[in-house]
Order: C-alpha cells, then structure tokens, then sequence
C-alpha cells in the first residue's frame, strides 16, 4: 500500500510551489498516495490550518503524513517540527498550526525538526523563502521512508494560539471561542466544542462583536427557513454559524476575529 | 489496476470537506486512483453538475465510479441514488444530479442507496450535514470493494430536471434548451445537442432573453474575429455560445437562467 | 513504478476540462500518477506558462511527461510539438510555451507532433475546441507506452517568446526582463536570472513602468519591515519583486506588462 502524504498550504491553486513539492516527493519516495487537502488557505491564516489538519486527521488511515505550510515567518528564526500520534506525523513551522490538533489530541508529541537530516539526503540548497520544498517535502519523504528517526532528536513545546476560554460576567459563566475557520460556504466555525457542554444547551448563542443572538442551538440547516441564521453542531461536532442556503460570513458580517459566546 | 474514484462537488477548494472524503474512502478502500473533476461547481447548481458528470462520464474506462455531490437538501427528506451503466457508477442525491446522464444514456439504471450497508462498515454516526464524507464516500468505497449489491435492492425513477423542449411560435417550430453550464471562459453550454438536428443546421441561434442572434453555427473560435459572438457545437458536441478571446458570459450578459432557440 | 504525468493548463478549475484528459490518460495507460501543476493560469498567458513549467521541471524525476496546454490558437493552424530533454518530455501547442525552457536548457530539443500517431490509436474525431483532450492527453499515453517515436518525425524550432535582452541608456548597460509571471501571493517574478550577474550586485532595480526604484537586492521578506516592497532572489534564482507580508503586485501596479530593469 503506498504511503499517503495530505497536503495543507496557502500557496493557493495558480502556482506550480504545490507542485514543486510534490516533484521533491515522488523524486525522494517514488510510490506515493498524494493527497491536496486545500491549498487555499488565506495567506498567513494559521487559525483556519489548524482547523483544516484538525478537521482532515481522523479521517486518513494509520501511517498518513501531514505537511501543512502556512508559514508568514519563513527565513526567520522560527522552528520547524514535526509531530507524531500513532503511526500519524505532521511537519509545519512552529507557529501555532499545531494548536488545535494538540488540545483535541493530548498524546500528540512534539520534535524539533532536525534540518542537518534533510541536508543530507538534498543536492540543492535550502532557499530562504520556499521551506515547503525545501525542508517539508523532504523531510515528509523521509517518513514515508521510515527515517524519522533522524528527524526527531528533540522534543519541544510547541507554540500555541489560544482560542477558547471561560470567563464570567454580570451573573454568568461564559463559554467563548474564536472563530477558528469560515468555510467557502461563509459558515462561521467557531472553537466551542460539543464536549465542552456537559448537558444539552438550551440558552441563546451570542456573536460578540455583531451583537446576534441565536435562541436555540439545532441539528441542520433545514430547521429553519431560507435565508435564516442557524446555529448547529457542523461535522467535526465544533459550534457553527450558518444560514441557511446562504452566506453566514456575508450576511451577518462574521469575520474571523469574532468571537461566539455561550451563557452557561 | 487501482479502481478510479472521480469526485465532483459544490464544496469548494478552500476546505477540507473534499479531502475527507478522499480519507474515508482511503481508509475502506486504500488501493485507489483518486481524481477530482471540480469542487467549484456553483454553490447547490444542480444542472451545472448534471452536465460536469455528463462531461467526463464517457472519458473514464469501465468500473470508474464517481461520487457527485452537489446537495441543498442535505439532512432533508431527499433520497440518496446509486446509478450503474454498464460497469460504471455514480452516487448522488436524488435531486436532478442525474438528468442530463438518463437523456443521453437510455440505458443508465438507478437505484435508491440503502443506507444500512453504510452503516454496517461504519464505526462512525451519519453526520446531519456532510452526507458526501459519511454516506456517498462509503458507499463509494463498497463498489470498488466489490460490495455494490447490497447498496441497491430497490429500483427507483429518478428525479429529472427538464431542460430542453419544442415549442411552436406563429411561423416556426421552435428547440429550446436552457444554458446547462457557464464554463471558466464564459462559454455559455446548452442543452441542445448536435443530434436532435437530422440535418445540417444554417438558420440564427436565437438566445431568448437577451435579443442576440446569432446567424450561422460554426466549426470553432477562429472563424470570427477576436471579441465576436460565436455559435458552435462544443467539444461534447452541445450547441455552445462563446465569444473569441473572450468572455460570452460576461459580454453578453448570458446567465443559466436564459434559454438558446434554434428556429427547426 | 508508476509513470507521472503532469498538467499545466489555463482550463481552470471549475469545469470537467482537465478530468475528461486524465480520463483519456487513464484509459490508454492505466498506471499513470497523474499531478497537476496549476489550470488557473490566467487565459491565454503563455509567458506565465513558460515559467511554470520551468518551475516544476526540475524537481520532477526522471521520465516524467508535462502537459502544457495555454493555446489561444486551438483549431487554427498553429502546430503541435513534442520536447525532449534526456528522458523527460513535454507536448504543447508551438505558440512560446517552451520558451524559458528552452532558455534555460539549451539540450532540450524540439518535434513537431504527429497527429497521425494520435488517430490511430483513438476511435473518436479530434475536435476543434479541446486539444487538450483530443491531442496532448493521448500523445502523454503514447510516450508513457514508450511509443513516442511513433510522435517524433520532423524536428522543429520552436517559436520563442523573448523575455529578457540587455540596452544602453545614457551612461550605463541595463540588463531588462519582462515580468514572467505574478504569483497568487502577488509576487512579480521577472525574467532576470542570478546566472546573468557575474558580480554580486547592489545597484538600484528599477521598475520601468512605475518609476519604482529598489536600493538592494535583499535575502528573504523578513529583511525588510512588514508592508515594505522588497526585490529577492526568488526560489528558482530569478530577480522578484514583493512586498512583505502583502501584495506586491497590488500595492505597486505592477502588471505582466512591466519590465524590471538593472543597470549593470
């Protein structure tokens, strides 16, 4: 069975950089499954990758690899990791793409990705601006090569972007989360997981900064009428904000720093 | 040889809804060819996917199956289809998906999709809004595992978007057919196809709406001048209206709602 | 192993176009691993072609078979051509899509295709409208079966695009290049190569058209503050112009119309 490698950028779909890699790939470890989770993140959203490696992870076989670059800070000092659950690894920069994946999954561990490994096995030099090619790529192959040993010497923190939290105001306990990622359908998902509810919720969702409230939480779009705001448990059981046959993003004028409020 | 899997959606490329599916599949099935024909169709149009599925449905060989979810009434009553023609198959919601493949292919059988099959190979419950990762990409995965059988116990007629008729106006019959497809360029597909004419055809193409004729069907782009108007019969020889070097759509003011006639 | 083909077209991603040639792929040679570099070159840009297909070249193995098919001239009498450089190959419409290739790689050597070869083997007409289906897509079958003799009588030069050529102003030698192609992140690649410098260079780059000058040729982006337009060595050694963490091509009007100019 060939190894799977998904792919994760935000290098968009109108450039051969996707490419590129997936030439370094198939150069290093010739029988490859090359998977394209979404090239189209928005530059720089690191939020809405976290989201995605999340949202992708459960649903790929054991021994699938990762590589996920959104990367504002390449050419700097950050780190680069790679990270294992199971027979699961994920290579990214050290900035926070791993956030969402290491509070749903406690046992993920966390490695400096260690670059002498993959200078090693490349003729070209590493470029100052396309680490997705020149360090990512490879060092997915050589997973896929069962040498991430020599990835792997150093165990590390990584970086993470928080994105819910409680607090309490005037007479109740507030659950918020930010919105991690809204869907080329304008379907505002929030961070505000079903399990953090420990009973059915019955009280009014509140978009913070747009001043909505929504009176009920319901199973699916068809619960309310066309054109409706609807709060819902989407399929990865996070709190989501849409409308039905309709843009929620648009029409309610969520943006990505919005928060979504529950009262306990 | 990998069985092909052909995927064809209105979720976009920003997500990872597409690539989810790609990882149930993977996880039943993992020996597959895996090929995307859009995620762009046109959010919930279902006669754009009708036509996308027509399309490629004959450039695939024998066993391709095609997944084709283009789905406003996910969680709704809708049923869910599975369709064979000799050893290829499609899955889709019973909402007109289907319509242009049974116009063209008389022999295309269609069958409702039994839901327990699913069920029975998944550890997962059937999300109420992501139908193509938790019904259509399993359901996908038991026909190439040969286990189509126990998806089809019940013959059902599908539904069907009509898009082409006759008509007689004072002098003249009239053919009518809807615009099927806008494509990326603006050329503007319809519904009517080269065989319903029994001869060679020299009398205007009319578009309703918009008051344009057009005198005489040609073979291809470079027979008239740049940013002209041109009628032809397109490569999956429906009549087409596109402009040279640019873009009918926009030019013209073509949208999916106007209708070609041609004066028989 | 599998041979790769791989796809660069301007066919978008929104139709069925680029399916229905890996169904032709498929069909005529069932093992094939089929990648797609980009579809979303703007219409009709072949100089944006040629640059994304010498950015992919290089980083695929051996006996890979490019598809590049940007061609405003279908159905016209523009000829067909089949490239080779050791044991990669690449087929085209002949209207400059091999330029850079051919500037960077002067063995590449240069066929007009033999449409004959294709009509043997396909039982369909070729159509006027999609060559991409009709003639390239099977010609990749062909040399992925290690018939592309049968494509290769008549050796040809091509027809080039230039892109790149030196001056004299007043007092200095300006070295010109064209913008190649703009990234999705806005990035203006030029066709300046690190090559043609002897010296390290710290004279002013200058952008012709917008009167926009660049004191030094800098590293990466974060050598500059965020918002600031910066010129770098891109990561296929050409001279870009970008604007840290944003747009360069947008906040400094630079269009694929502009040269880059350095005085030597």
């Amino acid at each position: 069975m060939a190894p799977i490698v998904c792919l994760l950028t935000d290098f968009g779909d109108s450039d051969a950089y996707a490419a590129s890699m997936k030439g370094v790939l198939l150069s290093l470890c010739p029988e490859l499954n090359l998977i394209d989770i979404t090239h189209q993140i928005a530059p720089q959203n690191v939020l809405s990758a976290s989201y995605l490696l999340y949202s992708a992870w459960d649903y790929f076989p054991e021994a699938t690899v990762f590589i996920c670059v959104v990367d504002p800070g390449v050419g700097s000092e950050r780190k680069e990791i790679i990270c294992r659950l199971e027979d699961k690894y994920v290579v990214c920069p050290d900035n926070g793409t791993i956030s969402l994946l290491m509070r749903m999954k406690k046992q993920l561990s966390c490695f400096v990705l260690q670059r002498e490994a993959i200078e090693n096995i490349m003729d070209r030099k590493i470029s100052s601006t396309f680490h997705g090619r020149d360090i990512f790529a490879p060092a997915a192959a050589l997973i896929c090569n069962q040498k991430q040993a020599e990835l792997m010497h150093r165990q590390t923190d990584p970086l993470l972007i928080p994105h819910v939290h409680t607090e309490n105001d005037k007479k109740n306990q507030l659950l918020k989360g930010k919105i991690l990622h809204i869907d080329g359908f304008g379907n505002c998902i929030s961070a505000i997981h079903k399990s953090q509810l420990t009973q059915p919720f019955s009280r009014p969702v509140e978009l913070k900064s747009q001043k909505i409230k929504i009176n009920v939480i319901n199973n699916t779009f068809s619960d309310v009428v066309p054109g409706r705001p609807v709060a819902y448990w989407g399929s990865m059981d996070f709190l989501e904000i849409g409308v039905r046959n309709g843009n929620a993003s648009l029409t309610l004028g969520i943006s990505q720093t919005d928060e979504v409020a529950l009262s306990l």
